[in-house]
C-alpha cells in the first residue's frame, strides 16, 4: 500500500508534481490495533502515526485494524459487538473500518481528522466532506449499519484474535508483523526515527541523509 | 509560543496525562510566509511544517503569516488587497489571518485541515466544527469582513514586506528569523530533522535520541 499515492497528493497533484523518492527496498509495515475511543490510541495516531507517514508515506505501510479490547458474540448469523468505552466506541470503531474498506488509504487523512476532534463521532461527517465532498454520508452510514460492515468488523475480530503474542493493551503495534516491547517502546517514543532506521533502502529526504528531493514547488513573486 | 499546549493535547488531557519533555533551551523559530492557495505552500504546510511541529512542539514555535505574494494599496483608511491566486486567496488569507488571531496557536489544526482539504475555503467552517464546536462561524466572518481583519492583514503586509533579505517566491521560510538558501531547502527537504539539529538542549525522544519519554497512555485489556 505504500506505492499508493496518500490523498493528500493527489488533491495537490493537479497543481505541482512532487517528486516522490522511489523506493528501492520494502516499505517499512506499520500495524496498528486500536480502538476509536481510547486516549492513548488517538495520541498516537494523531501524533505519531499519520504525522510520519505524512512524511515518510514512500518507505512505509500503515495497517489500521479498529477493534482493541473489543468483544463479539455470534449470533444467527450476525455478530454483536462490546467495546471497552461502549456503542460510542463500537460506533466509531465500525465507521473508520467501513471509510478504510470504502477509500482505502484515503480515509487516512478523514480517520485523522475525527480522532484529533473534540468528539470523534460528530466529527465523522464534516471530516468526510472536507476530503471528500463528492461521498454521501449514507453510503457509510449503509456499511456501518448493514452486514458490510458486520462482516469487516468480524474480520478486524479474527485478525485481533490472532495476534502473537496476543494484545495486552491498545494501543498495540506491530512492525513488519511483529510485536516486542522493545519495539512498541520506540514505536511510541519516536515512530519516525523507528522507521527511517529500519528502512534498508536509501533513505528519503524527511530521514535527514541520502538522497534529496529533485525540485521544490515555489509560487513566484 | 511552544510553551502553549497545542490544541490536540487540549482535546486528549482531559482523559490522560501527556509527559512532554521539559525544553532546556530556546525553541526553534520557523516562519512560514505564505498563500492559501498556493500548491507549494499547502505541500509545505501539511507535509512537513505542521507534522513537524505536531511531533516537535516541545522544541519548536510557528509562526503563520499568510499574504505572500499579495499587495496592498490604501484607500481611505482602508486597504484592499490583490492576491497572487485572486480573490478566493484573499479570502482563504484572511479567514487564516482571523482564525490565527482569535485561537492562537490552535487555529494549527484548523487550517492544516483547510489547507489539506480538496476545497480550502469550502472546508473552512466544517474545519472549524471539528475542533471547536463552540466558536461561531459568523465570528470568524465578522472579523473576516470588518476593521479587524483589515487591520490584521495590513499586518501582514508590513511583516512580509520588511523580510530582509525580500522574499522571493512562496513559501518563504525564515529560521529564527533568519533566511538563507541553504536554511530553506533544509526546510523543505526536512525540516523535522533541521529542527531537531538546531536545538541546543536536551534532543526529546521524537528526534530518536536522549530522553526517553516518561510514560506511555494505554488502555489495558
Amino acid at each position: 500500500s505504500s506505492s499508493l499515492i496518500f490523498f493528500f497528493f493527489i488533491v495537490l497533484e493537479q497543481c505541482m508534481k512532487f517528486n516522490v523518492t522511489k523506493p528501492n527496498a520494502a516499505p517499512v509495515n506499520v500495524s496498528l490495533y486500536y480502538e476509536s475511543l481510547c486516549p492513548g490510541c488517538r495520541q498516537f495516531l494523531v501524533f505519531q502515526l499519520v504525522p510520519t507517514f505524512i512524511m515518510l508515506q514512500d518507505i512505509m505501510g500503515i495497517d489500521l485494524v479498529p477493534y482493541g479490547n473489543a468483544q463479539e458474540k455470534e449470533d444467527q448469523g450476525k455478530y454483536i459487538f462490546t467495546c471497552q468505552h461502549g456503542e460510542d466506541e463500537c460506533l466509531g470503531n465500525m465507521i473508520e473500518t467501513c471509510l478504510l474498506s470504502m477509500l482505502g488509504i484515503n480515509a487516512f487523512p478523514v480517520i485523522l481528522c475525527m480522532e484529533s476532534g473534540v468528539d470523534v463521532l460528530k466529527a465523522a461527517q464534516p471530516c468526510l466532506g472536507v476530503y471528500f465532498p463528492d461521498t454521501k454520508w449514507d453510503s457509510v452510514m449503509n456499511c456501518v449499519k448493514g452486514d458490510e460492515g458486520n462482516k469487516l468488523m468480524h474480520q478486524n475480530a479474527v485478525k485481533t484474535n490472532a495476534l502473537k503474542p496476543p494484545h495486552e493493551y491498545v494501543p498495540w503495534i506491530t512492525v513488519n508483523g511483529e510485536h516486542t516491547d522493545a519495539l512498541q517502546d520506540k514505536a511510541m517514543d519516536s515512530l519516525f526515527n523507528l522507521v527511517c532506521s529500519l528502512y534498508k533502502g536509501d533513505k528519503p529526504p524527511a530521514c535527514g541523509q541520502g538522497l534529496k528531493k529533485k525540485t521544490n514547488s515555489y509560487c513566484m513573486n
